[in-house]
């Protein structure tokens, strides 16, 4: 059975009639509203919305409005994704050694939790570095990278990105700082899981530095890669709760956990357009 | 300065075209949407909606738009209710001997946190047994309870909530339950606050039981109260850790930092048109 | 290297004394104490100990202590277990359809974070039902059940339990009800993961029963088997938020989560000896 | 009836057989140990141990074995308290405008909850800045300050501290710094509520801070005050989940709630000698 619902995400200045005018274009064309969700920016007077919607009646797609509204959003100067919802984003993994995010992502899509296609997973490091995790048939690309090699291998993964039509890259405990203009070509669709509650604990060790500090939580951020480290626009993130019991490697344990969870929700979010990048930071519109 | 601001909230069978009726209403109106959320029950087949939105050129209140809203209402079966929002509710409040709820009430009400009108505190004790809240001015009255003169005394609640045109009875620790025919006539504007996480521990005694019981985790609900006892539609739960450690004692001590939180949000959420009901559960706009 | 590193837990009637016979037994024995915990449980009048402790010169193993422990249990009524750290316990899982927190649990002892040998994989559905979980060589026993065969599948499950030596059973959602029997020969020793925050939603279908009461968090609650059905004493319990817009599926989804994580915790709990039984309920010495 | 309960904690280089000569000490001079809790810093060597216990036959406070434990500190190199539980602590609390975390601690006091005796309320500002708390007959001194005046002031609090035998200082939303000779004063016996999760955003209006750099999550820390601002050692921690529709406002309102509840579980962990310094780090023993 076809799917025949489609999803709007779409920002803009904000001024009074755009609702309006979005929920009448999409009535006008025979659309039903099953959700839709809209944020006013105050501070910077931008507008923001997601709608899904299906198709009632004839046989076309959904997305047969994208010339309506293509129309709309230059009256409105809006910038706006049409998708149908089950045309599935391109993903591809990037890992090192620490593989629990890996894992935890694959499992998911196998089950159907994440809807998507997976178009490679690429390491710095060899196959056997990520031995506990079934990657089965997908494609295995070892990438290794030292500092002088660092401008030939990025440039090898972005002709990777580009031959598999690749969607968003996720940086899954990929323990390498992507160069300035690399995060430039993928912004907006490189995610990656800062193993800290930024912005506390930037850089390297961040359990060490929460362990040397004493701090009572500990969490872990998914955030859009920038040039500036550490610093890009936050998706999702979460914490729990530790004691003065806890080594370092009690935090990493229970570090394993948070930073799997708040990865996939952020890549859930990401894959079915709830986030809408604002400036430095983002309108996530949850479930 | 005049707040310009309206809420409208809406729930009536879904079809297509609801929200381009609505937002093309406001805007030819001269309202501009501020925040809108929407529901599609797909069980239910019902719709609901919530629009906060302002009036912008001309002095009328945004509530001048009723007559066209009761038409369009007329158009669509719509239940709807239409506000300014800086009409302040009325409230009640009921206590027993438990005044942690009470207080934290008040408390949020003297900053501005909580905006409502404080028409009464009724208790069916003394006023010395909630020594430890400073009540100020508000008018207390002490309506005492048995079993033969529950009638009489629900009546003269009844009485006072007409009289003062309460709006909202909330029940903060009051430990009567009150008759299915005074359930009926509040139904939907009398919050309760039961100290445990329902459907666990109904009934007398919940920490107690709790403890009975080993339980991890404890927890309390706000609900509308409902002929039906403990199982009224739920608008706001949560819960804290416990361990072995934690005497009934404990559990109370813990439990009241649960319920004053709780109750404090569930009121917030139903002073700013947050709640729709929703035939035994209910639909939360949350911020 | 050997792990020097024992772990002794005890019970008994509580009477003044029994601390400073165990710290002077070890003391005197050249160990040295690590870690411990104690619980008065000051309802029933039962003491609990848990014991982290270390050997400090000669060769001996910390075990070599047993029979001074013996003596002193024997003195104080104390039932215990005397146990090397590193020692693997052999745990045998269970499943049905659902793999999840099976994968999961393969996947944190693959990585050394749960310390335990696997005895076996046991389901009463066909191996391709757990196709999303690389079991790599671990032993799998198709074991179907109807009405007419669970005697002779229980005893089945039985012999396994019994020739590989199996020293916990853990029902990674395995959606069969254990006969009395069964649970009482597993007394202790057989963990079960149910999908709801106990005592609510007890028997089957609790996501959607929680879907239909309205509730504002779901749960899960892991506990060891008793013959009297989501009755055993927990172990474990989470939640997570949810809200009207969640479907039943949405509620199975995020569900996923927390049961395992919450099984996970309870079975890496038993595995480091923190939990013991008092009861109906336990006493979990958490780190 | 008396509280024959008492409460011993220490701290020393750790060694074999602390545990067995502070329990032996207990059961020879006839106390029964109720909860015990000890903890070793394997990183810097320490030892720390909480005891709590009681006498049994005759009419001595279990104080009076401060000789003994005052001689076996000498040969283990301890510092230690021994402490009455019925004793209660004597506590002052500083404030400025924002008075919700004062409201809530004189509440929990009133009822019992925080077992102390309230030495006055210290304000910079005066008594009409607190309006919404009733402050009932306790002493407020109101003592402004200026660049200029701050050395005469701290000097006039520090006299009051003195003069009231003040044990603990709780700076319950005071918003001034205080200098470094009267931080080191204070040393472990001054808790400040700051507002935000740290180490993020520290200094002037974290909230503002996290809305600006876009958090999913914000929270509150109390810690000891030290000469380093914003650098104490934290005593406890806590989160709430924000998102984008948050404004600044909305997070000042949503970390009131975090910050009350962080300070009273802190100052509650204090009041019951839960809490002993490690360096820059704390040991909490928590319920």
């Amino acid at each position: 059975m076809l799917d025949r619902t489609a999803i709007l995400t779409l920002s803009c200045p904000n001024r009074p009639g755009i609702v309006a005018a979005v929920s009448t274009l999409l009535f006008e064309a025979g659309c039903n509203i099953l959700d839709a969700q809209q944020f006013d920016d105050t501070e910077t007077g931008r507008f923001f919305m997601r709608v899904l919607f299906n198709r009632l009646e004839d046989g076309q797609q959904p997305t047969a409005i994208a010339a309506s509204v293509d129309e709309l959003a230059k009256r409105f100067g809006m910038a706006f994704t049409l998708r149908e919802r089950g045309a599935k984003k391109r993903v591809m993994l990037l890992v090192s050694k620490f593989d629990h995010c890996l894992a935890d992502l694959l499992y998911r899509w196998r089950i159907g939790e994440l809807s998507m296609e997976i178009t490679g997973i690429v390491s710095n490091h060899g196959r056997d570095s990520i031995a506990s995790t079934d990657i089965g048939d997908l494609p295995f690309h070892h990438l290794p990278v030292t500092r002088q090699t660092k401008m030939e291998q990025e440039t090898e993964v972005w002709r990777l990105v580009q031959e598999t039509k690749t969607d968003l890259v996720v940086l899954a405990r990929y323990m390498q700082i992507l160069s300035d203009g690399f995060s430039a070509k993928l912004l907006g669709r490189c995610i990656n899981i800062h193993h800290s509650f930024l912005p506390g604990f930037k850089g390297a060790k961040p359990y060490h530095q929460a362990h040397e500090r004493g701090v009572k939580l500990i969490g872990a951020t998914a955030h859009y890669v920038t040039p500036d480290l550490d610093e890009g626009p936050i998706i999702e993130q979460d914490v729990e709760r530790i004691s003065h019991r806890d080594t370092p490697d009690d935090l990493v344990r229970k570090g394993r956990d948070i930073e799997r969870r708040v990865l996939a929700r952020a890549v859930l979010h990401h894959l079915e357009d709830r986030v809408i990048l604002n400036g430095k930071k983002t309108v996530v519109f949850t479930d």
